[in-house]
């Protein structure tokens, strides 16, 4: 398909956009912001993140849900998307855009503008942008970020871990919006991120963007019924790359409070502590040990 | 190279942020806005917009360059800039980078993240935003649309054009970025947008845009030296891609007083006309013919 083609049947995908606003078309977008605003860049590429076998349509799905899942890393609400499309003649360039577009709509995040261009290998770099929604009383809110955990903070995970690419749930990720604006609504909520490496790689750079050091309890993690039953269940948990579960640093006086006020199906679980001194542990039949596994870097 | 090394190095570039902004290193990074925004998306990717052999410096260079232009292409100033780098281990991702951060940095754009991963092919997409500056007289800018074309209007480009692929200057592009913010303060002038596929394929799509058709002036654009003497001239300063100079539409009344003022070294030159009906012609020796070439597609 020539690109002009591809722009005019993405142009045509169903959207209104508030006045001032400028979509699809022009050399850049045009919003009205409305406060500090969060900004994430995020790529695919075919042979890493999917495979050429993968549906053109859900392809374009995990592009948008990838980089959603940083919005809500922060408690951001989306605001806006535009798409880098390299896109092989191979691929059909239309279904991916169509997959991407539902599921930016899914969450209200218009999609307003993008490249297209050629390549041998299929990438998508999606970037999306939000703000803070406002306070239930009116104030601004809060953008939180992974840097704010104190020495004693629990850690805390919002559903299970694990099994994500062998089960190809990995295509189907789910952006933790709600449950990001809601925890970084919480004032002893200290920092958020979303979990794409692992959390026994994400959870030390949060540590150690907080100044901290991590204790993990494996035999705490939820572990994701797409782990096979005759696994390493706690390894593959702490390991496995792609959840986009959110992790958060709580205050640990308020863990009770957060379980009882906790308005979403999937309960949350405690999953470690932030600590002191650097340095990343895990506590495995009541001894602490230094971190066994290295992280999961999909990325290289 | 692996990725946490590369964010390191790029995380170390020299730049100081404003207050209450995040760069590099958490999921998102937030700036604090002060208007309307405007926001691109560009990638360049090997074999397409840059060879195997360009120097990786170049590469990232172009891919900043390219990206900045779309802000020119509205009247915007430079805010911040996001960068997705899908690099195989045979290019230097450090020196990219590194070319990459030292275009932004010449124009005040401060990098402020980014995600990299691995690819068989080099592709590179950078996000960029701004604001217009404010006016001299304290009033809020004006962002420069491509749809707000007369009829009548006087079609003019920042400098010469032609031979920027067989020359090597595509891969040093000059946004023009101060002409776009002089020429999005005058309230005459009515259009603008950047010239990346060459003016026979980017003036019908401003006339598009404003609802107008267009004659072009062939005899009249300014022509690269880079455009070999014995070449068809007009042709190629009018079909090649890659100038990255701006197009305006000017209320042709204006047009001595545009001379006049102009502050910059090249003069603006005037190379068409918008027309009140539909459809894209040249006056050649005189006589008026519909547009003989078709644009230059070098995305497809």
């Amino acid at each position: 398909m020539r690109e002009n083609e591809l722009i005019r049947q993405v142009a045509a995908f169903p959207q209104t956009l508030p006045d001032g606003w400028l979509g699809i078309g022009d050399d850049c977008c045009i919003w009205r912001p409305g406060g500090p605003t969060a900004l994430s860049t995020d790529a695919i590429v075919e042979g890493r993140h999917f495979l050429s076998s993968d549906p053109p349509a859900l392809v374009g799905r995990k592009a948008a849900a990838a980089a959603l899942s940083d919005l809500a890393a922060m408690g951001a609400r989306p605001i806006g998307a535009v798409v880098a499309l390299c896109c092989p003649a191979r691929w059909d360039a239309a279904a991916v855009m169509t997959g991407l577009f539902q599921e930016l709509s899914r969450h209200a995040c218009p999609l307003l503008g993008g490249d297209t261009t050629a390549a041998d290998q299929l990438a998508i770099t999606v970037t999306v942008w939000g703000e803070a929604p406002a306070q239930a009383d009116g104030r601004p809110g809060r953008l939180l970020r992974r840097s704010g955990g104190k020495p004693g903070d629990l850690l805390i995970v919002t559903g299970p871990l694990g099994g994500s690419f062998a089960s190809g749930r990995h295509l189907r990720p789910e952006p933790r919006l709600a449950e990001g604006a809601w925890l970084a609504s919480i004032p002893w909520v200290h920092a958020l991120m979303d979990l794409s490496d692992g959390l026994a790689a994400d959870a030390p750079k949060m540590a150690a963007a907080s100044g901290c050091g991590v204790l993990l309890l494996p035999d705490e993690v939820p572990v994701h019924d797409d782990v096979p039953v005759m696994a390493d269940t706690a390894r593959q948990a702490c390991c496995d790359g792609e959840d986009y579960e959110l992790l958060a640093a709580v205050a640990p006086e308020h863990w009770p409070n957060l379980q009882l006020a906790w308005p979403f199906p999937v309960p949350p679980a405690r999953v470690g502590w932030l600590l002191p001194e650097p340095g990343a542990f895990v506590e495995a039949g009541g001894r602490v040990i230094p971190l066994p596994w290295t992280g999961f870097e999909h990325h290289s």
